[in-house]
This record gives structure tokens, C-alpha cells and sequence, in this order.
């Protein structure tokens, strides 16, 4: 493995450039994307050298880290060359069945081996300015099947790679992820039409309401492929959710207050054991320290320098839209070991109440 | 205005009388809750005087600060007592139709006002050890008829009053906050029983997942009694969201890219229009300033150390989970002037790009 090709240097490929120089910089990374991205990708030691689809059959691996349709013609192009070399050809996009289905049809060539990949990483930010070495740290990436070649190669992501069939990855990340960006843009489009005729929608929304519908604030180039990539396994979750929906409205009209009830506790209770797989869940802030601080200003400042030898993932001062910094600190750390020497410094330092 | 009761010390409850207390320390504050709760309250000048209901009659002002159907049942039995001078009775609970009813059936003595009231702020804690006198800051507080005194009396709050018709209410806070609920648990429950079959689902979760579920983390003695209260508002959100998801599903199984490309495109624009409704939503964190941060340790506490005059309501470190604390600092302020101070002293002072 000497030459591998990356096509499409965004948030995902750029990163993934990162993170395979930083275990082996014996490899020439050759990059494929607008001449305006390469340039940048060149001169910040993204990748080694600007390259175009033509170079193809000089490469050991080529990454396609386009959006899925872009993938998808990608696999239609490399399938209509000839390889004289072996070569792995491996994707990073957010389903597996359809693009798993095109290389199988298409890259027929036995020196070509295809391996479906998802790097489940992401970030607010995209675009080859926010590449980041350290995208994919305790991150899951998905392989479609075992390959000891990617997997070494990727050593310097620092990700946690896990084989999944296709079909399965496509049906769990349209529960996870794919149907929820459904609900979250059609709980705007919904609130949107009624505050047509009840203004005070636009008011009264207060933070549960962001929160649930921050994810509406998506990209539909990326996104609309995907809901076209995995039709049958969405709508499936569509029509579940309807009928979870429709057992609700059946309580609440038959006023069936044991019903109810149980239904908001024993969500709690699921909600909760999803947070407590922490060490191996996808759910990143794993490592969080609540810290009952006592209402004075500059009390963040002083926690943070008794931590500032700590690396710091996030810090939430609850109580928020408040006069003061005041209630409770949550601070995140990257690790257990982290976790537990702030937590004895805190100890030591103050006589701050340390939450659970 | 003399004598205030205040029935339920809870967060709302003990709050209240910390605002009435900021502004007007003449009042006389009495609370009835449990032994326990009157003891911590009494302590800690939240209340002046334990009291119970017996005392009601020597009121001039009695706040219901009670779960709604407790709230219902106090009306019930203040229904039976005989005034001898004017008193007026409002309460807090989250819908106002059911609990206005109520009031106009029972409590018909020509000396007694009821007033239904929804002071829409919370917290993650509860209990009368969180009481707070900024709780309600710049919160709307929901009055269904206007009334001078309330308002005279509850200027300490600094809330934002807004007198809303009772079925107006339910139908608005059915789509911002009751059905949002809903969704949240339902959701829950959905995931947990498809991943019987499907377990990477408690794998695979991410960030957007764990967003949209927070509001699951409920408690069931609140929301059981709201739902209830509000059947027919909540029943109509759940069938017009159905109705939304049926659209989707159908734009999904017809191929329809158009569609779906507006669908999100529309759905974010709505969302970012909300969200610039700052000054006048209830959605906190109006007053940001994203600052891109060099990928140093330290960071934060730097950029702290310059502000640290200023309030801080929430700073958000993005890239969580990541090794080093860099790429984007997202702190909230609690007013424009806040915003603007702390803008001026990061140009003078760093280099740091500020963000839109």
C-alpha cells in the first residue's frame, strides 16, 4: 500500500487524509476534488499530491468520500476501466445496501476488491477547513466485511471499526439516524403550518423544542440520497412510529393514566440505560463530571484552572438564561482516567459537591 | 398585599416567592408543603411562615404551585371555604382550559379572582433546594386575563408577562412542548423495541439521537396530568403529524428528489427563522458569539480569563469528544450589551475570528 486516492476532500475524506498520515507517513495520499480544495488540501499537508480520476490505476486504494449519488456514478466510472494491479476501492457514505449492490454488479474485475465503509463521525462544521486528525477518536466505522488491509491503513483514526451487513446497517441507521432527521424536520414543517394560524408557536418553543429539532438544520444535498438510498427500511419506521403514536392518542383519549404514566417511565428507564453503554455507545460525552458550584462569578474560570492539565471536551453550565453562572457544571472528558483525576483534584481542591 | 400563600414548594413554587420577595419585601409569605419542605424554606428566607390550608382565609393572594391535578383538587376544596374579604387565586400548571373551568364552577363567590397562570421556565433540578430568583428571567409568563396586581406583585421575577386566551394556550404549548413530549418517549420506546432484534441500535446512537431524546428523561407525576388535560389539542398534533410523515413516506416511495430536497431545505430555513425571533422567543441562548479557537490547550480558560467580568450563560465547546479542546466556542450571554462587550474585548485582545 504506496499510493491511496482520495476522492472528495470534505469533512470525511480530508480527515481520513489526516488520520492516515499520522500512523503512516511512508504513504503518498493523492487527492481528487476542485482545483480551489486541492490547493488548500496541498498546502496544509492534507494530501500529498493533486490528482484526477484518470490516475486511478496507479493507486493501491481509492476512497470515495462524495456523497452516496456521487459514489454511486463513481463505482459506474472505475468499473469501465481496466485494472493490471490489485486495487481496494472502499466508500464512506451513510448507507451500505445500494452502494454494496452497484459494486457488485459493476466492479466484476477480480482484481478489484470493494469494502462499504461508514466512518459514524461528523461535525457542525464541513468542507476541507475542518479537517481534523482526531474526527473519528472512539468513533464507530462500519466495514461491510473484515479487511486487515483498511483497518491497518486507518490505524491513525483511532476508530473503533465493527463489521456490519449491510442490510442491517441500513436498517439500524434509519432508526437512529435517518428516521429521526424525518421527525425532527417534520415537527418544524408541522409547527410552521400551525403557527400560521397560532402565532404564539414561534414564542412559546423553548429548549426541548431546539433541542429536538436541531437536526432539521441539515444539508438536503447529503440527506435526500440517503432517504432515496434506504426507502423500504424508512417507511418501515415510519409506519411503526405511526402506530407507536396512534397506541398514545388511543391512552390519552381512553384517559388511561396507569397507561400513560408507564409509558414516560419506562421511556425514562430506556432512555437511561442507552446513556449508561457509554464506554461503548456512539453517544459521545461519555466521561462527565457534574459539579454543584456555588453561585459566584468567575466560578468556571476556577474550575477550569484547577483542570486546565485535563483535556476538556465540553463544559454545560446548566441553569442557562440566567443572571449568573450558577447550579450545576458538566464537564466532559475524552476518558475514564480523565474523568477520575478531575474528580479527585476537584476533591482536593474544593469543597465542591460532585454529582453522580 | 399583604399576606401571600404559596401552596407547593417546588421549583416553581419556591422560586416565585424569591421573586416576590426581590421586589417587595413587605409581603408576608406563607407556604404549605410538607414538614420537611416548610422546614428547608423557612430556613432559608424562601418563605417567612409555615402555614397550612386552614389559614387560607387570611390571605390576600394564594398561588396553586402544585402538579395540575392537585392544583385541580385545592380549587375543589378553596370552593367550599367562605371568604369574608377579596382574594385572588392563580396557579401554574402547564395547560389553563381544564383548570379554568374548574375555577369558574367552583369558585363563584363574588370576593374571590381566579387568574390562571404559566410561568413556561424549568430546570433539570427540582425541589425546593433549587429554588432560584432569576429562574424566571426574561421567561414568558402566561396570564390568562390581565391583572395588574399579579403583575405588581410578581415584578421581582423579571418576566416577560403575556396574557393568552386558556384554549389558545393549550393549543400552542399541545405543539411546542405536550406532543414534542410525546414524540420523545415515543421514539424511546420505538428504538428499544426494535433493537430486540436489531442491538446495534444501543450501539450506533449518536448525537442527533440523544438530542431528541433528552426530553424523554420526564417525569411521569408532571406529564401523566397534562396529557390528560389536554386531550383533544394533543390528539389533533398527533394526527396532523401523522398526516406530515405520510407525505414523507410518500415522497420517499415515488423517488420524489424534489421533494424531499425541499422538504429539508424548507425545514431549516423555518428553523432558522425561529431561532432569529430571539429577543422574543422562549428559546434561550439569544445572545452567542462563536469564537474559532486555535487547537491549544487552555484555550477556554483564556478566552474566560478575558471575560470573566461579564455573565456567562453556557459555553459550548464543539468538536466534543475530540482529543484537544479547539475549533469553535459557542458562549451565550444574557443580553445584547453582554454580546457586544465581550465581541469588543476578544478583537482587542486576540486574534480570534468571530463568527456570524
Amino acid at each position: 500500500m504506496k499510493n491511496i486516492m482520495i476522492i472528495g476532500l470534505g469533512l470525511i475524506g480530508s480527515s481520513i487524509a489526516l488520520g492516515i498520515k499520522r500512523d503512516h507517513p511512508e504513504v503518498k495520499i493523492y487527492g481528487v476534488d476542485q482545483e480551489k480544495t486541492l490547493d488548500y488540501a496541498l498546502k496544509n499537508d492534507i494530501i500529498d499530491e493533486k490528482s484526477a480520476l484518470g490516475a486511478v490505476n496507479q493507486m493501491d486504494v481509492v476512497f470515495l468520500a462524495t456523497p452516496l449519488d456521487s459514489a454511486l456514478e463513481l463505482i459506474q466510472s472505475l468499473s469501465e476501466l481496466v485494472f493490471d494491479h490489485p486495487i481496494l476501492i472502499t466508500d464512506t457514505s451513510s448507507t451500505k445496501v445500494e452502494i454494496l449492490a452497484q459494486a457488485k454488479a459493476l466492479l466484476t474485475q477480480p482484481l478489484v476488491t470493494f469494502v462499504g465503509g461508514h466512518p459514524m463521525a461528523g461535525s457542525h462544521k464541513s468542507g476541507v477547513h475542518a479537517a481534523d486528525v482526531n474526527l473519528f477518536e472512539n468513533a464507530y466505522y462500519v466495514l461491510s466485511q473484515e479487511n486487515e488491509t483498511l483497518k491497518t491503513l486507518l490505524s491513525g483514526l483511532h476508530a473503533k471499526f465493527i463489521i456490519v451487513d449491510a442490510k442491517e446497517h441500513d436498517q439500524v441507521t434509519a432508526q437512529v439516524s435517518h428516521f429521526p432527521h424525518i421527525i425532527a424536520s417534520s415537527l418544524i414543517q408541522q409547527s410552521n403550518h400551525y403557527a400560521k394560524n397560532h402565532p404564539l408557536v414561534n414564542s412559546l418553543a423553548a429548549g426541548g423544542f431546539r433541542d429536538m429539532t436541531r437536526i432539521a438544520e441539515t444539508n438536503s444535498s447529503m440527506w435526500t440520497p440517503i432517504l432515496l438510498s434506504n426507502p423500504k427500511a424508512i417507511i418501515q419506521r415510519i409506519e411503526s412510529f405511526k402506530a407507536q403514536l396512534d397506541g398514545v392518542s388511543k391512552m390519552i383519549s381512553q384517559k388511561d393514566e396507569k397507561g400513560i404514566n408507564n409509558f414516560f417511565d419506562s421511556g425514562k428507564k430506556m432512555r437511561q440505560r442507552m446513556e449508561i453503554l457509554e464506554g461503548r455507545g456512539a453517544i459521545p460525552n461519555f466521561y462527565d463530571l457534574y459539579l454543584s458550584v456555588p453561585d459566584e462569578k468567575g466560578i468556571v474560570l476556577r474550575v477550569l484552572a484547577l483542570l486546565q492539565d485535563i483535556s476538556i471536551t465540553n463544559i454545560k453550565i446548566y441553569e442557562e438564561n440566567r443572571e449568573d453562572i450558577h447550579g450545576q457544571l458538566q464537564i466532559s472528558f475524552k476518558n475514564e482516567a480523565d474523568l477520575q483525576r478531575a474528580k479527585a483534584l476537584i476533591s482536593i481542591a474544593t469543597d465542591f459537591k460532585i454529582g453522580e
